[in-house]
């Protein structure tokens, strides 16, 4: 057994075993390589590691506040809508991966992209006459964080863009500029900056919606505007829509790739939210692609990069067709209720509190609430009761340091 | 809302949401670039994209065979033990997943690196006094795959090389050279060759042991041998020991880790093989340092490189003591006993065959058979009578050719 060398390329992305150039018997093709030694120990993580940095991570492991002893913390920060347990997902949920792991048939590896069968339910529940699905239109992958990291992959080269929507993490001065929305308002994209953004180098828009951290839903004039942009400039649209169908009753969700035959789109979604099983990182991919502009290099890239890490959980799969199925809607419906109800209690709160400008949201799990002095994104999922109290203490919070609001931030902070 | 751009880093690396240069207000980052427009549709993936390449995929996906109707096909490709129903899993296990769904606990996100209860398990298992484990030296991952690739992302930046032994993907002309071997005798590496090819651009070491695809177990000795010129050379180790503990009874498995105390291994290895359920992608990081070089920035790396995707399926998570602590010994014991069963079937069959030279195995689930005129890999998981049957065509195969073994591969394979 002969050792050899795999050399990383040296045009970057991430080193993977399948990304080589093979080097036999010790001669090295990187020309005028100089032959030398480690002469002690030194191993630094690599550029990729180092520059891989997750910001809600970077706040919440970098808080060093002690917590009131008198108290009990009430986290609104994770949006994971099982924390408290007062949103578990459905027994028909829980009794499809009893009966998937009974079968006996989803032990072994699957496709990469996911087992046909799943990719077809998923593509069967998705379909609909605006925007038309098969199995070979859907992409199964460990949660929706790796169907967008897989989208950003295929889309874009070192080098391009892409243009993302915000609020979400931004800087005062900015947000100012937005406070002419009324509250009621969803927060729509400001279009001439869009397109004005664009350019050759744009590999994609990132439309999220409905939307975290805004709780906002899109109305579909706007989705169209935003469509008419991409079309104009021909970008293809990453459509974050995880939060698909988590919308309160007097609004209305429409799945971007409904309203367009000729932009591209890849919309990613998943189990999440809402099934509220976050943790079973059960994701996926939709192309919409009716006028061929993906073509057969984008999908067939796709499933390369899928056969990294070789898909979601088999179990998960083997369970998706029931999940779909027979998830009653009351379910659903409940969920939202809930949210909803926790909505209006939490905007109705914090909008009596001097200094404090709530937005109310629409759908998703979240309220965005401005001015003091930048903003906070409360998550709604938690039980009435520690809603309510959160809330009183963001007021006794508030009428304590309010006074100083029309100074500078760093007085606020002291 | 106003959309902000994102630049990719043009130093390379993974592109991702969360590895960006944030561009406010429209002004670009990049000096000196032209503003343009797209006139025409034109998506094309990524380098990287094009550049991810399975080999495994590459050929059964390009094999054009016609199957024989007459005869029912007998895959011996696909190194899955679940795929022909004779290797289930243990009831434990599955019993073990019900367990986690009925808790309702694990349906939430885990930390992206897996629930510290999770990691405490995994460490206690693997733990000896000679390699010591705690949680914090655990990482969990979407399957050994996510495991090797994550050490590879973190230990090696593009233009640096890893060292990885053979055979497994090769030429004749260098296997020929490993001809002298005694079929009873392990693969080793050539420890010269590999010393002659670690350069200052070597990132680390693969170490794969029990080997796929030989099936071999290297000895204490020769792995003591491979770790010293790691030590002289200064390179850690990437062990992929996902077939660790599973070897015949007639040789001994030796972690690579217990036997170090200096070297730095990153050990990967998973639930896949051993429990039979390759499907539920749960894999697992080891991280061996017992002399602080790699510290705290490459556990830091992994961590953060494991925030991409929020780590494996919490259910799975969830069952990990269980599965780990109730799965009965006799469990491992038969599937040990029907691989070296089969084993020894299969290498007696091959080793008839005029022209077939087979490699007893000592473990994993391969045998490798040389000379015709390469190498094959068969998977011995498959049930006796069509390991048999399998065999049996291929003598059939072989009588009809080996008159031309003497000639030239194209003569062989018109």
């Amino acid at each position: 057994m002969d050792p050899y060398m795999i050399q990383m390329s040296s045009k970057g992305n991430l080193p993977s075993i399948l990304d080589v150039h093979v080097n036999v018997g010790g001669r090295s093709s990187v020309p005028g390589k100089m032959k030398g030694r480690k002469a002690r120990w030194s191993v630094r993580p690599s550029d990729m590691a180092k520059k891989t940095f997750n910001p809600i991570r970077a706040i919440v492991d970098n808080m060093k506040v002690k917590p009131n002893p008198n108290k009990t913390m009430i986290s609104l920060s994770i949006g994971d809508p099982t924390v408290f347990g007062n949103l578990p997902t459905d027994p028909e949920v829980t009794q499809a991966m009893k009966d998937a792991l009974d079968s006996g048939k989803y032990n072994g590896y699957a496709p990469s992209i996911g087992f046909l069968s799943s990719r077809e339910e998923i593509a069967s529940y998705y379909h609909c006459p605006e925007a038309p699905l098969e199995a070979k239109d859907v992409i199964l992958t460990s949660g929706c964080s790796q169907a967008i990291d897989l989208c950003l992959a295929v889309l874009a080269n070192p080098g391009q863009n892409i243009l993302v929507p915000r609020p979400g993490f931004s800087l005062y001065k900015t947000l100012a500029e937005s406070m002419g929305i009324e509250p009621e308002k969803s927060w729509e994209i400001d279009l001439k900056q869009l397109e004005y953004l664009i350019d050759e180098k744009t590999a994609c828009l990132i439309v999220n919606n409905p939307s975290n951290p805004c709780g906002s839903v899109f109305s579909k004039r706007h989705l169209q505007k935003i469509l008419a942009v991409a079309a104009r400039q021909c970008v293809p649209i990453l459509a974050d829509e995880i939060y698909g169908d988590m919308v309160f009753s007097d609004c209305k969700y429409e799945p971007l790739a409904t309203l367009s035959t000729d932009v591209p789109i890849l919309s990613c979604g998943g189990l999440a939210k809402r099934w509220l099983v976050p943790g079973w990182r059960l994701g996926w991919i939709l192309i919409h692609d009716r006028r061929d502009i993906f073509g057969n290099e984008i999908r067939d890239g796709l499933v390369k990069l899928s056969q990294r890490i070789l898909g979601p959980c088999t179990i998960v799969q083997g369970a998706l067709k029931s999940i779909l199925c027979r998830t009653p809607g009351e379910f659903y419906h409940n969920t939202l209720s809930f949210l909803k109800s926790n909505a209006d209690l939490c905007y109705g709160a914090l909008a009596a509190i001097p200094g404090l400008r709530p937005v109310r949201p629409s759908g998703a799990m979240y309220l965005m609430c401005f001015e003091y002095p930048n903003f906070i994104r409360v998550v709604i999922t938690v039980p009435e009761v520690m809603m309510l109290e959160a809330c009183s203490r963001i007021q006794e919070f508030c009428e304590q340091h309010y006074h100083c609001a029309e100074g500078s931030q760093e007085e606020c902070d002291k």
